[in-house]
């Protein structure tokens, strides 16, 4: 069977898992202040070119979500995102739990566009009764969106400048960001994002891990995280466990491996479905890939592949979603290509 | 250097990463409905003697805690709770954060009396105003608790008989519940906790595992709780992590094996103590040891082991706990008694 | 100066305020515990005809929907409301606030479509992620809505059915309940929106009285809900204020004449603007009357009348609404009507 | 019969009822914006002699801490307030509904002591695990407090110390104040009040008004403040009635005449009980007394008067809380006390 289902189906790759168990038996401090954390941290700021930031070590990406969105917002403040947003679709109302109003703007491939962003801020304060409304506190992206589309640095400069304007901290959920940084056809570095935004996430889990992801901040930013951490179930005891884990990611560039890999297997089943007729529904350049395909051919491909529909199974086709990660193999990727072939009439593809 | 500061300090039981290890490769659905995952609840409600209850696999206990009592009281309840209690303590308000009030009952090494208890809550329904008070909805202990003691079968009964009549859910905090079932000095089981509690958990992660925690509960009694767990940021993508290692623990018998090996060190220690003239400052049959010893002792034992003050550093002489493991031996617990007696002198030893 | 700017502009009705002098040197107990209150709950039963209901009073709207809501909802659900819904857009977050999504549907004049509410929900279930999003937990409407348009029995009843299907409470948000059930043009009664909802509250603010809200929910809906109103600062001291107005509006017809009479004034506006060539924006038969006029001719009503705009003030014309109450008068409509002869020129109709 | 039960037992003093009346018919702003409420904010701040300040109407008294303390607090931070605390014991829970723990202070005759604070303070930080504990973000205090006790301005200038070394905003929940500040035996004026506190209200609903309390803040204290009122169903549509009663209240002296007028009275009935061998419980100055009497005399007294237990009945005697209002006539006082002298036999009276 090739998994294709999704980034997070298989425990941590080998290397991760490895370093793990090598530092296993040293006896050390709990709660992340163990020396594998610190100098993970060490690392990630070395790699983002920040001396101004900070990192914070979290286990899942709602936790990170809600976490950081708490500190950052005010009462009477909601966070601006895209409709499709994960904070605003799959985190069963984790922000609102947290109190506060999710206000969403159109979303394109799971991306905003700057130009109604402005225009919802202009109408916003243009409105009389906006002490009767939320505020808009903050703005959460994401890079790679839900769909796998990135945004260009002339976009993320964009909307850095809109946030500065309207004092806006840009938060930046990157549950999969490397897949966005080693794509080949992005102009945006981790620099770059460390640079634009006030705060982000670098995802472990969808990225190799067996869980984690690193919150970097600006200094300042987040008063008292620690604690406020802690109220929210997101320090763990042996916070080591994650340190050790980014610690492997970040101290030579598996990251980078891990994830350029993915895509490139990611793109060889786009062109390969492209080749074949079949035209990606979403121009995703990073390791998750969509098709409509007819629900004939889903079904031949469905028993040699795992993969998820991507809404409700229509009557004669159906979005389907192709996910890769450091295990996709080139020789599953063509296996699954040459099923696809053998299966295909030629009515089968869209004109 | 000896480590007996917390149960935490290092990485998972040698058996447990193993397992880790073993099924790292295979792929597997997210979220905890995993095979592993699935195995494991089974094994836990077999050990717990229960058909008519689930599990819950959580990442540590602050969020256990929060996403259970959120789960089991309405807006206008609270959760009983001894002064020291957990909750009420050291989760940074993550109870309040959930919109509730700790009810506080005095606390006897940790433990609740039950007279105590029976005597809030004729004294909150006697008075007139108790709308405008916050309403006891459920009662919260822990066992063993915060020092190291446990209930007695007849406790925990009189205590479950105080809950039906005033229907309150009980719930009880196992961190370190293995640490109190296979202490050799109680008469209660995992299936009586699982008989006279409504919740429980029984701690992972200082009980062997890289993280962890089990949530045993009556069916019914959480509905929809996988979606309260995902918006407190509970469900982990990779749920397996938690399954597989909670299936080593106890597909056998390692969680007793664990428990009491560290149990036996522990009282080797508190024997040891007492033999030199320091009596235990609470009576712990667990793997938490509390003692007062003169500054001047600590000083030196420090030297060799690693311990925590409890409690502020007093002038003459100051309060600190010995927390023991599965990687504690008896070899370093009689280097540490052999400090002891070499650094004493007959005036140490108070009268 | 004719007020058609909105409905709580002035303050009590006269007969209202009468009730209060007469009643003030009473001394009685307080949270609403006086016979007043107890009377005019007594009368609101009746005049719903419902003994399985009970009275709850509010001081104001926003309060009274999120402390009902709140109270209806489990921590891992969502309130359903149209987009334009007040709770959505004009209480500045306090569904959030209180910890819940606000699940939009699309809205018609306010409205919602049975059909959407439908495929909502078949939608939802449909989705097998749904664990992960907030679920349904109650329906919330208004009526008359925020635009002055009104439900059909047949409507109600649809809506009834479906919540039925779905287990889902309908709440009924009635600020303005009386312009609906007392404007001629509607099927629905009193004891209809009583049958109907599982709760509702019929608006005093903007009625008639100086402050309150009365909540009519059917028993055992709410439990221990005196606490809960509590707890969100719900309860008025002097509770006897607001139960001596409602006894007032309730022990004879006054809701009645003040509605109707406040309908017939916007409907003279209503068929005054038409027959001088300005339709209404919105088909309104309640006391909000909505049209685009040209900015020219705002400009010279403002000077004998205040009114509000509806949205920004455009280039050429602009939206605007003049709400009336019991104070309007006949004289005054035929003031603005006359006004508006006067200033128009052919070219500002619109064809 | 004799109402010494409560001060918020009757409607308004007549003055405020015929300032309503009087303002009754004019059309005005809503939300407050009205002009009777802009000037009474503008006497007030005279009165308390700033000009740094600003003023926000609120409904009732939980509604104006838990809006208050909700604006003042982050996530991570708890208030600080004495046991006895009207929110820590009697708002039902509202300030943890907002996400925040009560952090309490032991009570002396409901003050907190200074020394006490302190320690809790140096006791907090100086514990190296306070960030996972709930940190004081500010200090809650009452004056007068729930037992009728006042702080002297030398206390009050020592709390202010502490809370300036501790960076703790300092909120007094005057309630009662006018009781406090015209009481006679005080050296605190509403001016020494306002330079003290960063935040504090002076009640209206038991100081003679239908409803209303007033909060007086340092400007920029409490950004966007309006919204949150909003948020927490606190913003009442009719402000105007509100603005209307205070603008009475504070336009000449009429809160002194009421409140100097009550404490007569209350001193009346204290000195009339200690002169009948009755000392008073609590050393009260202000409208509230409090004294146990035998069972046998309180049956006897109320079947003239109504007044309340302070706690169940007991078996012998009872303790009872008498409270005097604007109503309150020196006849009714001789009432009581020559009943008292009737009933009572000279065993009665402790020794």
């Amino acid at each position: 069977m090739i998994y294709l289902d999704i980034d997070y189906n298989s425990g941590a790759h080998p290397q991760i898992l490895k370093a793990l168990v090598c530092t296993n038996q040293e006896c050390n401090a709990g709660y992340g202040f163990d020396p594998f954390s610190e100098e993970a941290k060490k690392l990630i700021l070395q790699k983002c070119g920040r001396r101004d930031s900070e990192v914070f070590f979290f286990i899942g990406g709602t936790q990170t979500n809600m976490t950081v969105i708490t500190a950052l917002l005010r009462p009477y403040q909601g966070v601006l995102a895209a409709e499709s947003a994960h904070i605003n679709v799959h985190e069963a109302g984790a922000i609102e739990a947290g109190g506060h109003k999710v206000l969403t703007l159109p979303q394109h491939n799971g991306k905003i566009r700057v130009d109604e962003l402005e225009a919802y801020l202009e109408n916003f304060y243009g409105d009389d009764t906006w002490p009767h409304m939320v505020s808009p506190g903050m703005l959460y992206i994401t890079h790679p969106t839900e769909y796998g589309a990135i945004y260009t640095l002339n976009e993320l400069e964009q909307i850095r400048q809109v946030c500065d304007n309207y004092n806006l901290p840009l938060y930046l959920d990157g549950a999969r960001l490397g897949y966005a940084l080693y794509c080949g056809d992005t102009d945006v570095t981790l620099e770059d994002i460390a640079r634009l935004c006030d705060a982000f996430y670098i995802g472990g889990t969808k990225e190799g891990l067996l869980l984690g992801e690193a919150v970097v901040a600006r200094k300042g930013l987040l008063p008292n995280f620690f604690s406020i951490m802690k109220q929210r179930g997101a320090v763990l005891a042996k916070g080591r466990v994650i340190g050790a884990q980014f610690l492997e990611l970040f101290k030579e560039d598996l990251l980078e491996q891990i994830c350029s890999h993915a895509v490139q297997m990611a793109l060889l089943i786009r062109e390969g479905f492209r080749e074949r007729g079949f035209a990606p529904m979403i121009e995703s350049p990073t390791n998750q890939q969509f098709f409509v395909l007819p629900n004939r051919i889903i079904d031949e491909l469905e028993k040699i592949a795992r993969f998820e529909y991507w809404g409700p199974r229509g009557e004669i086709d159906t979005a389907v979603r192709f996910v890769t990660t450091y295990r996709t193999t080139e020789e599953e990727v063509m296996q699954l290509l040459d099923t696809l072939s053998e299966v295909m009439d030629t009515e089968d593809v869209p004109e």
